[in-house]
């Protein structure tokens, strides 16, 4: 199928093709930082407060809705569910459509374009939803392997429990920023010498900051105190898709985590971006989730086999002397675990989950033999043993002040993108107790 | 000191003395369910947007302030910090005082008493606070301990880090709810027999369902991210306090929390109780943490020595036949750390904490030789290895269906108590599956 043509410029190259169509939050000085909802398209940003207040949603069946786009976050909308999310992005699918039905809605109005279709790089983006809860889960089996293996050795990498259940934690809402927000490196109790008898840490800087690269998926429905979501209705709860940097800190985490798992090793930052994808959007890239060796219990089988997405993602370091290295390309779809056996999984003891939640599918790694997809430092560098090369004759094993870290993820093909944008994060120094 | 007299009746047993002023959020049917911040005195209930709006505070320099009892919860109310909360305090102290400069405002208007001073019964408590965040502490060494000593024997019960760092862990906030809610038994991943090989847990009710008895926190300060709460400024960032259950699925915890820590294991509800005991009520009840055998690091020591509370706490059984036998009475000074240690070593690292925030002190245990003063069921029964006697010739290992927990809390002589009420739920059969 050839891409749908828009009568607005969209480059080629974007990931904000006609064909994806992403949700997000916009400030503007025009709009003196008024949070509102918008839409990303090629260079531009539709803003939602804008055109619907100016009768751009006329023509739909969605009119009787749009006090969701006076909200500051996106959750109202998300809200509606996914049969409204696919109506209204068919919608301003056809707006913008050169033989669109309602192409002269926007394009032939002069005024409605001014006040509602920006430029990109005159607006600036937010958090797109309200996170009540957010949890992080483990499903990154190639990741799951490495780390266990730098551990307890290849035989006993993964725990029993791994292939039964989508393994987790509850992380820190308060703590998801936006991309673009700086990172500062924690401060954290830290035990030099794991060998030392007896143990005493010093605290002071992280000394072994990294990054996960993941996916994070945004919920648009939740379920009452007491009651599963079943696995067969799991896909109608999931809003959208973003990209994830679940920053921590190796070295507090090392010290930290037993028995618990890990806290301050997490909880001072974890980057999202800023466009959130409909799951619909996703929906061409399905493709199974990596093999599980154990027969999965009945919560968490659904009739058809468990998919994730064949998302090409990417990580970029740049030093603060400026030289740019890809330290990672990986496929999204190395994940032992979907997202809807995740949420039946979360659910499955009665947890209530809310419109707005967020949960993380855990650290992507592929297992190539040149080392090239790995999804964290830690992996890259086997626990701080080799050195990244990086472009500049400079080398990492962990982040260093001023390293910036951007995130990028797309499926599809030049002129039908869908892309994430980026998530992107820089390290800025730890405060001096 | 006498106890101030009050020209209400006031119960001599009330947890609600004139010295307490606790406050919550209420509904009735007279306001049509809307949630309202209300203190409790004695039987009854004041409501605080009703006595607002008809001039109540006109008598206090907090008359300007008074649209935060017109919010659904305390959260704005707390917002405004300490200083104004010891002011409100004192000036509900005065009004209800028979001696009061302000004796006159309520006791003689008719008007106002029959729109803001409630019987109890005819109200409903209600969750408190929006809490943003949900983090639970494990500072109760002697549960620790004990619990330590089943899993690994006594000389490695405490792990490295434990006196060095109050151990915590993400807790889901969305599950914490208020006293008197149902409890659904969860259903979950349990591996029957441990020592099988291969592991193959089966799906279904929790059969080791336990309660933990704690301390809750709630915060009236937040931080900005990369920003820590030194110690020396922790006291000023605490609301007030909570007693809390923290219900737990034992079995599900063993097979799921290697490596991440627990989960769903404790995700199915949290009860809070309704009354938050302001922070300066309990000022007179403070004692020396338990002493630590480390000497801990310069982020965690205040100029002064760490403080909990000498608070009785007791925890009731009632089958669902009706016998009630209270199967733990323990004071709540039990705990190495103090809460502002807790919040500083976890916002130390840079992790923003927000105003209604729920930190949790972790199980209380006490250390008698007739095991009388024990946190959990885990620890009565020894894993359960031994029955729980039970009035009415009833034992139990673990919690039945029906079986109703509750727990009270409570601090000084007959006449001037500062409690908490109750912080109770009863047991719910678990959904089938």
């Amino acid at each position: 199928m050839a891409p749908i043509k828009s009568w607005l410029a969209i480059p080629a190259d974007s990931d904000f093709s006609l064909s994806n169509i992403p949700f997000g939050i916009i400030t503007s000085r025009e709009s003196r930082d008024r949070k509102r909802p918008a839409v990303a398209i090629g260079d531009h940003v539709l803003d939602l407060l804008a055109f619907s207040q100016r009768n751009g949603f006329a023509g739909s069946s969605f009119e009787k809705h749009i006090d969701v786009f006076s909200e500051p976050t996106l959750n109202a909308f998300a809200a509606l569910g996914r049969p409204v999310h696919r109506e209204v992005r068919a919608y301003l699918q056809d707006v913008f459509s050169e033989t669109g039905k309602h192409a002269g809605v926007l394009r032939d109005n002069e005024e409605l374009r001014t006040a509602a279709l920006l430029n990109k790089e005159d607006t600036k983006t937010q958090l797109p939803m309200q996170i009540g809860d957010y949890t992080d889960f483990f499903a990154g089996i190639n990741h799951a392997f490495n780390v266990g293996t730098m551990f307890r050795g290849p035989a006993n990498a993964l725990q029993p429990n791994y292939t039964h259940l989508p393994v987790g934690y509850h992380g820190r809402a308060s703590s998801v920023v936006v991309s673009g927000t700086p990172i500062t490196r924690p401060n954290g109790q830290i035990l030099l010498d794991p060998a030392a008898n007896p143990k005493i840490p010093i605290f002071g800087p992280c000394r072994r900051l990294d990054i996960e690269l993941e996916l994070g998926c945004f919920l648009c429905k939740g379920n009452a105190l007491g009651t599963p979501i079943r696995i067969a209705d799991a896909e109608s709860h999931i809003f959208g898709y973003v990209l994830m940097n679940d920053w921590s800190a190796r070295d507090i985490q090392t010290w930290e985590y037993v028995p618990l798992g890990p806290f301050n090793a997490k909880n001072f930052g974890t980057t999202v971006s800023a466009w959130v994808v409909l799951a619909d959007a996703l929906e061409p890239f399905r493709v199974k989730t990596l093999d599980n060796v154990t027969e999965v219990l009945p919560h968490l089988k659904g009739s058809e086999p468990a998919t994730v997405f064949d998302i090409r993602l990417e990580v970029d370091l740049t030093t603060p002397e400026g030289a740019t290295t890809t330290i990672s390309k990986v496929s999204g779809k190395n994940l032992l675990w979907s997202f809807p056996q995740m949420l039946a999984h979360h659910s499955s003891g009665g947890c209530p989950m809310a419109v707005g939640d967020l949960l993380g599918s855990g650290t992507i790694s592929g297992k190539s033999e040149d080392r090239s997809d790995l999804g964290s430092m830690l992996e890259m560098t086997q626990a701080g043993k080799q050195e990244i090369q990086l472009a500049g004759m400079d080398t990492r094993k962990f982040l260093k002040d001023g390293d910036e870290v951007v995130i990028r993820g797309s499926c599809g093909e030049a002129g039908e993108k869908i892309g994430f944008g980026t998530c992107e994060g820089k390290v800025h120094s730890a405060p001096v107790f």
